[in-house]
């Protein structure tokens, strides 16, 4: 086990994307890692990542990547979580700690408990909220994850010692780290993640699917830019995340089709007051927030 | 009239935000206006705008602050442009052009024809498609139409030496210069700008009135941020434009609302193909207007 001034020995890496990738750079800036290895699909995304110093070693496969390491990550999409836990179980050291940093929890704790075995006490349900529009290990960048929340979502069975060792790995990447029940986490997440995806995403379509679509786009100014960031997000991912957090993204996007539908009439109708009083609102509290993350 | 390498002699603002500022500062960074005259509703405003080097004078009222100037541009929110053509059409001179800032034209051109009398045919209705979250003077900046573009549209009975003179104004603060139909610019603009602010404010809206919102922003990442950006803009201006271009912003909400209920049918139903198609489209279209704006 780790002393709390240990560097990690071995770090396993199942998945050299953004997130996977950034924390092995945000680790080695602090001096915090021994050693790096990696595995994930793509052959040529590991060459990269191991060009741009995120990794040292390559792994032929998941049970290779995780031997002798004394922590895990598990950066795959969550819908490719359950695999890995299965690959995984049967080649973990009995001192390593396993955690992940997919959007959503639930789901990722069921497929942890069924995949993991007597391990999954030692499993860290997490989630770290950053990330940008960019996809990748060359994506990845040392300081993606200062002055952002690392969650984490224990559930009964995770060992004390398991949380502490994690919490610390968010810590040194740079992170604030908040631990809250997985349930809360997804319906919190669906409102302010995943329903602002599915939003940009479905509006990009709407438009791109517009006769005069190209022309459209040439109008579009920097709000634009903006708003619609977030639809050059990885598809397969938030394909994944809103599969997995079907219940908790519904619910809120079910609040808000009928929102949007009340506000609709009123526009119908001129109702200026009830416009205006919407926009109001949203104004206070997208200002409040703004103020707070200054 | 100007010959087209005579700067403005004479240019009035009424309104004097963030549009109307950000013109005045690059025409004085242009070496292209001798003198600045502004009105507006707020004494404090116009005062910060004279202290901010925006305005030479403040005049009292809209037809003073019209007298011997050869432009003026009307940037106040298109709900008050009505009454401000009414004010100042007895105090034009009659080499005067005048142009605005509006977001819709459609309603804009009506307003103008029905109370600038003879001097009709000197208004050329402009959008400059630019501009920040902020509102007022001090958020006007002299490098805010840089790249831009300005979308002028003309009606049979607009001069050509008018539009001319739009042109150099919007070509010297920095911004292309796009002329076209002012019924099509209301429908590409409902597009790419009325809805996704809509969406904006109906989104932060609905999450606010949530029993746990203050912990949902608390979580809430940088996607998050820059979607909701344009939830910060000035509500009055917002009710403004949205009643003004109902018809055009209702067709494309519509649409909207009927792909994203296909979308939610979709995710209801784990159809992870139609979900991932849609995800896909959009982050095509996505990536190829970021590139484009390269």
């Amino acid at each position: 086990m780790n002393e709390p001034s240990t560097p990690i020995r071995r770090l396993a890496i199942i998945g050299v994307g953004l997130i996977g990738g950034s924390t092995a750079l945000a680790l080695r800036a602090a001096g915090a890692v021994s050693e790096v290895v990696g595995y994930g699909r793509s052959r040529a995304n590991l060459e990269r990542a191991r060009t741009l110093g995120i990794l040292d070693t390559i792994a032929e496969n998941p049970g290779v990547a995780v031997d002798r390491a004394d922590l895990v990550l598990v950066a795959v999409p969550v819908g490719a979580m359950r695999e890995v836990f299965a690959e995984i179980a049967p080649h973990l050291p009995a001192d390593a700690v396993v955690t992940d940093a997919g959007s959503t929890k639930v789901g990722v704790i069921e497929a942890a408990r069924d995949g993991l075995g007597e391990a999954f006490s030692r499993f860290v349900p997490g989630h770290p909220v950053a990330g940008t529009e960019y996809s990748g290990a060359e994506a990845a960048f040392s300081v993606l994850f200062r002055d952002r929340r690392a969650i984490l979502t224990p559930v009964a069975e995770t060992t004390t010692d398991a949380v502490a060792r994690v919490r610390r790995f968010w810590e040194t990447c740079g992170a604030g780290v908040t631990v809250m029940d997985a349930v809360h986490h997804d319906q919190v997440l669906a409102a302010t993640s995943h329903l602002p995806h599915v939003l940009a995403y479905a509006l990009v379509d709407t438009l791109a699917r517009m006769a005069e679509h190209t022309e459209i786009f040439e109008y579009a100014a920097g709000g634009f830019a903006d708003f619609t960031r977030i639809a050059s997000s990885s598809p397969a991912m938030w394909t994944d995340i809103v599969t997995a957090n079907e219940d908790a993204l519904l619910s809120v996007l079910d609040d808000f089709i009928a929102d949007l539908t009340t506000l609709r009439m009123a526009i119908a109708a001129d109702d200026r007051e009830a416009i205006s009083d919407c926009f109001e609102r949203a104004k206070a509290a997208r200002d409040r927030f703004a103020e707070k993350r200054r």
